[in-house]
């Protein structure tokens, strides 16, 4: 196993580039340089110790202290005059963020690696890494930095990890750290996850993955994380044609789309569709407990979307609970005009308090696993503030997960103001809460077979 | 066939309520009244009768004009005491708001259509209709009014109808007209889809639907408009348990779901899956050309979401197309680096100018049916104004239709602002994008057999 710690937890980093020399392919560029500058002297809690090395050639007095990381910057040729440098007296990680490397400089590069011991993540990895906690940033999207949280995210693309980090900055999902493997010349994937499976700051790792180069030790060694820490996986190039473009894009070996699907399912693996449901079944893992049963309780102030949910949950392979009958009971007592058969219906003049009783039977029965919790407010009497509620009453119930669906644009928008930070995920239609109640499901079952 | 026409197109509305009498059921209350009349007051290019009952009985003197169309915000027997006056004065149609009737309140309400001719939409309704052009917004959220487009929208549901209605104004979606069916006593859902189909400033016919009560009747009358414009549906019930609830929520008859696709097949109509496919398939066929042929060239400025979008793509039925060996080769000998094979690559260097060169030529391929564009900001040298190019381009080839994916959150936004009111429809994933294709696909299908 590689020290992948010195990656992301580093005490020293030196960032090498030039202030003057433009590269057009790789995006070596003397803006790219001081982006990273500028995040890093913004972010990063340990010292940073900036190489401008203009156009000359970088000499190793150049440091006047051993960083343990050494981000390069610069053009192939220049990137390993550097890292030859680096390796010499004794840096520990590369991380090289420009790509267009030649096989024969990849090669001079393992080289370095098998004479000196040091690591290399990269080249090409475009954003490098990120952690929350120690500030360490070494993107280039000026001032990007995501809100501390439990999910990690590991990115075999730049483009599909750039997307990621967007969307996570964008809707506020917390973040522990965050990692562009890029071509993979050294360190890979797994080492990355191996570091994050005992990482405490991480609760759930995403990964976005093309490829494996070693298809047996990715199983063994995801399959030993995923029974303390969901893993969620997106693949690209699952049809044909796809497959063959990721090869040339990242340089892995791809196999058919059925034999990942088999491999993710033995490692215990949840893979996902696309880019959103990632971070929302992300999001889903590092707030709430798992899904011990099928049962879903759908509890809303609406009837459309509460069949939508309805339909959504049973294609989702769960089932709606058949509430116990003394529940029912006690719920139709209570509101006149409520139909306490499952999804619930509330109806529109439904505030904080019905919420709140009904709720707590809800998850009170021992016939419920979850609960899927709907509150339009265009249409109903339900105001933002109201929400709050459902939090108040999850938290009695730590071993079933509640997830709430504010339907729409701005009624999402304006719920997810209130619950947004809350440990309640929001989502914004009631088929991707039922999606997310899936993944709950499907790594308890993970769980409950390791 | 019905005068749905007045229902949409009325020149006097009268607004019938109390400022006084509450119902705890059935939503009739002073200030949904009072919300009404706001809007119709800031929004309606015809005249409005206000006339508030206060807590006395409704009296044919009370209007001085026969209106079109009455709009009545009472509880069910003060309702039919109102009904009853304004047939027998030769009002055409009533808007029935509020909900809670009994079957014989029905049946009375029948009996003044086959004694005077009035028709009746509702009761419980919810939001009435909206039609953009003449600014009739008989909803009750306070302002809510969608942007001027066309596209219209059907809903059997209150919440799915407001659910949809919040996206579309949060989403700066161009709504032509808006109708909440509610209980269906009389005017249903193909008189409306009938009206819709004639009407020329609809395009796109959205319906949300969780029943039928004539299924004949259904297919016959939306094939005939099916060949003219496309209707999406999107179907609530689909399961055995949610297709009961379903039967009480909305009085439908609610067959198996392979019942129903096959008669939507049968007429043509193109399902979705949830109310953002929903908006985002309407947003292409209103905006694009249909697709004519199955094979869609991506072009991108990252690697990876070209790939997840060459997967959605080929998920959703089409196929990547081969470029014919003319234009790869124009377009590698134009930009080196650049690799031609469908994804095609254009390197995060990309502006303005490379997507407008290498568009032109990918468009103006015989063996390209369609272009998905991806253009991140992230991570790449893209600027949000340099996507102004793709309409600029795509106005050029008025048979191949074009979508674009600044694939995030942040991204999405920005270019959003830059492209939200152009004719590209604009996607947060390519996933999405590509299932927006599919529906334009679908819809050459239907216009081909017809």
């Amino acid at each position: 196993m590689i020290d992948a710690k010195t990656i992301f937890e580093p005490q020293t980093v030196a960032l090498i580039g030039s202030s003057t020399l433009r590269e057009k392919v790789g995006m070596a560029s003397p803006e790219l340089f001081n982006d990273v500058i500028f995040n890093m002297k913004r972010c990063f809690k340990g010292k940073n110790l900036v190489i401008d090395v203009g156009d000359r050639e970088f000499k190793r007095e150049d440091l006047h202290e051993i960083p343990d990381l050494a981000v390069i910057m610069l053009s192939p040729d220049k990137s390993i005059q550097v890292a030859e440098e680096c390796a010499g007296i004794g840096v520990k990680i590369l991380l090289l963020i420009t790509g267009g490397y030649k096989q024969s400089q990849r090669e001079q590069l393992l080289e370095l690696k098998r004479k000196h011991g040091i690591r290399i993540l990269g080249p090409n990895t475009i954003m490098g890494v990120i952690n929350t906690s120690n500030g360490l940033n070494t993107s280039f999207e000026r001032g990007l930095m995501p809100k501390k949280g439990n999910i990690a995210v590991v990115s075999q693309s730049g483009g599909v990890g750039s997307c990621l980090l967007d969307w996570a900055c964008y809707y506020g999902v917390g973040i522990s750290k965050f990692a562009f493997v890029g071509d993979k010349v050294d360190i890979d994937d797994v080492d990355l996850l191996q570091y994050l499976g005992n990482d405490d700051k991480t609760k759930v790792i995403c990964l976005y993955m093309e490829g494996v180069k070693d298809g047996r030790r990715f199983i063994e060694e995801t399959r030993k994380i995923a029974g303390n820490k969901p893993i969620l996986v997106l693949k690209g190039g699952t049809t044909q044609e796809s497959a063959q473009r990721a090869k040339t894009h990242t340089a892995s070996i791809a196999g058919s789309d059925e034999v990942f699907d088999a491999a993710f399912r033995k490692a215990g693996l949840i893979r996902v569709c696309d880019a959103e449901e990632l971070m929302n079944s992300a999001m889903a893992l590092a707030k709430q407990p798992v899904l011990w049963g099928d049962n879903v309780a759908i509890v809303s102030n609406v009837g459309g979307p509460a069949i939508l949910a309805a339909d959504a949950v049973v294609r989702n392979g769960l089932k709606l609970a058949q509430l116990s009958k003394t529940v029912r009971k006690k719920i139709e007592g209570l509101y006149v005009g409520v139909d306490a058969a499952n999804p619930i219906d509330l109806i529109a003049d439904a505030r904080a308090e019905r919420y709140e009783k009904v709720l707590n039977l809800v998850l009170g029965d021992v016939r419920v696993d979850g609960v899927l919790v709907i509150n339009m407010l265009k249409s109903t009497f339900f105001e933002p503030r109201d929400a709050r509620v459902i939090e108040k009453v999850a938290v009695k119930y730590p071993q079933k997960p509640v997830v709430d669906v504010p339907a729409g644009g701005e009624d999402f928008a304006k719920v997810f103001k209130v619950l947004g930070r809350s440990s309640i995920p929001v989502y914004n239609l009631p088929e991707k809460a039922a999606c997310a109640l899936s993944a709950l499901r499907r790594y308890g079952l993970v769980v409950k077979k390791h």
